[in-house]
């Protein structure tokens, strides 16, 4: 099986169906998952998507809009449908889910929805849309599973076979006392085992891994992946327990992450989306340019400042681009290297001071290298034997300052809590070309003219 | 709870029972959960190590060391122990993880290892050593919880009873036929709830997702992430069950190849370790900034070919950085996005085509403002009108280029068959380095000499 990619036939077949009559279109559309349709939805118009919608059964059209991408705004084909269709579908939605949705809608529509749905629904996306989207409690569903230390095997069955009539999935059944507060976890397997007369309590695994619902989206991404859990625990300040979040929803985190992460240190506003307009694109990339630009002026002010020497030895102009231009990207490699591995783990004092070492000596025997190759050049292209001594220093001398600033402002920005991404390679190849630019002109300027 | 970081004090306290006797040792390291040892160990010398796992109890041995980053080299530790405690730690371990560790060993110790233990286990082990390491094979766990379709509902809960001893979790129950031909999944839920003379059959959830043991693991991760799956079956040709894929596999498999993106589009190859020597890092970078120096000598000779207009107008030398370096950050830019988009979504010729269309859009109006920033720069900095003119087409001539290259060529390489990310910025930057050097001097020599 390969992961479902849209072809010009599937697009065609919905296309053709969506002329023919209600029933053809749901024949048509009974081959395809509702994560499937979810994507083809991205290539059809607003009115195909609301007739679709309409005419599947509940279920699957909630499904479809569950699974419809955070760019391909789920929210606006939900306000565009008919009141009523609207409210059974939010109903039978998780409620996470569901607040992600509705969180994208204003306060009216917001307000309208809620206000149609179920009571008890209303109230929990209510709570949930407290929480910030980017922490535990904006992640986390607040339907789980769970069971009273006290209760019996018998007891404890039923109640898991009720509480889990409106899941897909099992995942891990927590433990509370009678005032909610999160005692463990305990398994299936466990209870279904179980002889005799025996109480929850006997079967407890205690001290869960939970997490609080302030907690950022990141951390609780890291410890999942730390202790390979498929679900953790949410809780209050009291330990009570208001949901649980489970590791589908943490891949989506991964992915939103790490697009962030690849973006930013390029250079890109963290927001921007992959598939946005132009207009948006240029809104998110032009402040970053315009910065750049500033910094662009301070380095081509080094070259202004030493006109002399680019009169009196030409040949020089051409070496610069390469010495600022070599020296931006073993920064842009030190920085990657950095700022990936800061994001996996957090560096303690001695590994950050060895990394920094480390990108002294890369930066060291890199530039030394470069450094001859260019050497050898001026000195049998140019035959200017000193021209190759300054290049050969000022290369060397790039490539330690490109390491030390690739590996340690982000570093810095790491124990000041400024996001390390944000050192993006515009900022650090802004120092590079400043050096590389300053470092070839002045030693020319001192120990050839 | 915050994901576990290394602290001085964690450190120091495992350091100071690591004087007293095993009891005390045992007792200190009560308190951490296998996860943890396996991250302090990163810390530990090798003698401290061994000791460690030879005094703890084999279960927990055996998930320090699964539990190991690939970068802490967990089959050094396992070759160093004594055999006979060897074998009981890698038979108490799953299979997969099993497989990942011994793979490192070269074969003579892969032999040794695997002619001890349980030969049941070798055999598994074995097998799974065929697959390559970034396929499905090479992921997947070939303990699986299944049933035969036929069963009825009391023999499969014994058989899923019986079978889930030797597993954490639960996951999805897998239905075959009496040849092991995948059938389809069917719910714990739907079992225990099952009243009166139901086969499993009668149960069954048909069409189940699944995965060939060839696919590439990428593959199986979009397909987990788009499906929101918590496992995936592994088939062989003939549809045989073989394994399965769990989620928590696939968050390692997301943030390696997350890893080894962004290392990619930096120019650092793929496989340097994060935490790697200096020597590894450079040979990992050198190679990549050698070629760099190559096509750099390339934009440098565009500056030696038009040196009559550098001696004639020496301002405009100042100005071929700006134009240079602000071509190379808008296309960093385009190629983030791009890159990151192919890589969450392939994109059809038609978005493909939009895409490029967008960049230039975006290149034009970056290129534009930039440029009339510049262009207000000469005209009343350098009092050079006409200067002005030239940088302004300049600037947006070469944004346009860049958003061109940095959208199309990842496009162009993903349709050809390689890696999109290897478009990495060093070469794309070459390419508006070139065009940023030529634009301004070429239309210098004829519009202003």
């Amino acid at each position: 099986m390969q992961s479902f990619e849209i072809d010009k036939s599937d697009l065609l077949k919905i296309k053709t169906a969506l002329e023919g009559s209600d029933a053809e279109l749901q024949a048509a559309l009974e081959e395809y998952h509702a994560s499937e349709i979810a994507i083809l939805f991205e290539r059809l118009p607003q009115e195909a998507k609301e007739r679709i919608v309409n005419i599947m059964p509940v279920e699957v059209a909630s499904e479809i809009i569950s699974e419809m991408d955070e760019e391909a705004h789920p929210e606006d084909l939900l306000v565009s449908l008919d009141p009523e269709k609207r409210t059974e579908i939010v109903e039978e939605m998780d409620y996470d889910v569901a607040t992600d949705i509705i969180s994208q809608l204003d306060e009216q529509d917001q307000k309208e929805i809620l206000d149609d749905i179920d009571h008890e629904d209303a109230n929990s996306i209510r709570a949930l849309l407290n929480y910030d989207e980017d922490t535990a409690g904006g992640l986390m569903n607040s339907q789980v599973i769970c069971v009273n230390i006290n209760a019996d095997k018998k007891d404890a069955l039923d109640d898991i076979i009720r509480q889990s009539e409106e899941m897909e999935e099992f995942y891990t059944i927590y433990v509370v006392d009678n005032d909610k507060h999160l005692q463990g976890i305990v398994s299936v397997k466990d209870i279904i085992k179980a002889k005799g007369e025996v109480k929850v309590r006997d079967l407890l695994q205690p001290d869960p891994v939970f997490v609080k619902a302030d907690l950022d989206q990141e951390e609780v991404a890291k410890l999942i992946s730390q202790y390979n859990l498929t679900s953790i625990p949410v809780v209050d300040d009291n330990m009570r327990l208001l949901g649980r979040i489970t590791v589908d929803d943490i891949i989506d985190v991964m992915e939103a992450e790490n697009t962030e992460d690849i973006l930013k240190i390029s250079g890109v506003s963290e927001d921007e989306e992959l598939s946005g307009s132009w207009q948006d694109a240029i809104k998110s990339r032009l402040p970053w340019l315009i910065i750049n630009l500033g910094t662009a002026f301070l380095a081509a002010s080094v070259i202004r400042h030493f006109t002399d020497v680019e009169e009196k030895l030409p040949v020089i102009v051409a070496y610069l681009s390469i010495i600022g231009g070599m020296g931006g990207n073993a920064a842009t490699q030190a920085l990657a290297v950095t700022v990936r591995r800061i994001s996996l783990s957090d560096l303690s004092d001695r590994q950050a001071y060895k990394t920094v070492v480390k990108e002294f000596l890369v930066g060291m025997t890199n530039g030394a290298v470069n450094g001859i190759i260019v050497m050898l050049f001026a000195v049998f292209y140019d035959k200017n034997p000193l021209l190759g001594v300054v290049l050969f220093l000022a290369m060397t001398g790039n490539l330690i300052v490109a390491g030390l600033t690739g590996a340690g402002i982000p570093l810095i920005l790491k124990r000041v809590g400024i996001d390390p991404a944000v050192a993006s390679s515009i900022i650090i190849t802004t120092f590079t070309d400043c050096i590389g630019f300053l470092l070839p002109l002045w030693l020319a300027s001192t120990l050839l003219l």
